[in-house]
């Protein structure tokens, strides 16, 4: 049969306490769970806010210790922005995709981050950080990051899991925020159909889904804005192993119409 | 508490058959998963994918009825697709938003449909019909097959559902298809944080998240391409009733960068 007629449970893990630089992600979620009565199983899909893995290591700046280029604070000024956070976001950035002139007011910086990932502010998020001086980064490397996370699930409980580390990003022509995986370990992110048929026999065009952004865009539901519900269990869907991370989900620049 | 502590689930519907034109979809899923012992129940969202929606609606081209275009037939050689496709597709494009250059041979067409769906090939799909002859166009209006499918079940069952029609498309800048809402009714496709407060006692600056978009991609997980499951439940999810349907999706032209 094949990998998808099981139902598939999106269950929040409540609990988590707000992360300080150096805590262990996967002993705090083995704690949250217990508390909980869930067990973590093998096959499990463990999905991560991208927050509280930046927060774990240490990718928190404080503003007071920024001290704006005159580059920063020219954007500063057109983008309506704090110029040390400008600062912060440059420092991010690869290279800047598009942005709003200065009349339109709607401050939106575009960039790819150092990891490829196209998103708004290099994903750098100045609300809900403890004091309001200080702002998050995203992990240097969520790819590995997320191999950490499934090493220390198997490590703690003997378990295979999968680890996806998300965030919230905007799309061109769509309203409204979704999450995509910017890590991934221990499943491929890709599914590619193929050479594989359909259910009348005909073979499929090359279809390939994101299957870890759809993660992370299940997650998504139960991980809300106001909860503190930064992890999430996906089970029951049965992953395929292996990949490369979430490199995978970045386009090809040259196969890419729209960079 | 708030509306998202609880766990999400994703029901595939097995065993719906080979729909044609005029069939009744809310028939078609009561009978299904009363076989797989399944109740609908007030709070559901059910998710439709849009080849059946399409095809229960008759939106079915025969090729031998077409005549192409002269256009038609010149960017058929350039795009390397079937000329009669092409007629096809151009009748149900309002802009082309971008297209490949000959020379990659990609054949990439990506357009904006008459309800402002932007994806390529208008959404046009030639696999999986019947005969090979024939191929399925985007439904004209998917909100209003939403929301016939809706109150479809209110007479049948007597139970307030959600109803979400998806489409598989490609994305700027990211490897691989995803599934977004095309179509939706009974609740509001995008949740709006705006004045909300975060765990911290902070308030959220705007954050608008795509719901129905988070609700097709997680009901992709169970949707496979190759297992004729072209419905999913989304169980769990405490959806905000009303909104005006998949087009408050689409993103403002004003307010998009990247038209």
């Amino acid at each position: 049969m094949s990998s998808s007629i099981n139902s598939v449970s999106i269950i929040p893990v409540i609990g988590i306490p707000e992360i300080q630089p150096g805590d262990n992600l996967v002993s705090v979620v083995i704690e949250a769970t217990r508390k909980n009565n869930i067990s973590i199983i093998s096959g499990d899909i463990i999905v991560f806010a991208q927050k509280i893995v930046s927060k774990s290591e240490g990718r928190i700046v404080k503003l007071s210790d920024v001290s704006p280029s005159s580059f920063a604070i020219s954007l500063g000024k057109t983008l309506h922005k704090d110029p040390r956070i400008m600062e912060v976001i440059l420092g991010e950035t690869k290279r800047i995709v598009k942005m709003d002139r200065e009349e339109s007011c709607k401050g939106r910086f575009i960039v790819e981050t150092h990891i490829g990932v196209i998103c708004a502010n290099a994903g750098i998020d100045a609300s809900n950080v403890s004091g309001g001086d200080t702002i998050t980064l995203l992990p240097v490397d969520p790819d590995t990051s997320a191999r950490k996370l499934v090493e220390g699930f198997k490590k703690e409980l003997g378990v295979e899991v999968a680890v996806v580390i998300t965030d919230t990003v905007g799309r061109p022509w769509r309203q409204g925020l979704t999450e995509i995986a910017i890590g991934c370990w221990g499943m491929k992110p890709l599914k590619d159909y193929k050479g594989k048929k359909d259910s009348k026999g005909y073979e499929l065009r090359a279809t390939v889904l994101a299957i870890a952004d759809e993660i992370a865009g299940a997650a998504g539901l139960v991980m809300g804005k106001t909860d503190s519900i930064p992890v999430a269990i996906v089970r029951g869907y049965r992953y395929e192993p292996g990949g490369k991370g979430a490199r995978e989900l970045i386009r090809n620049p040259e196969e890419d119409l729209f960079r």
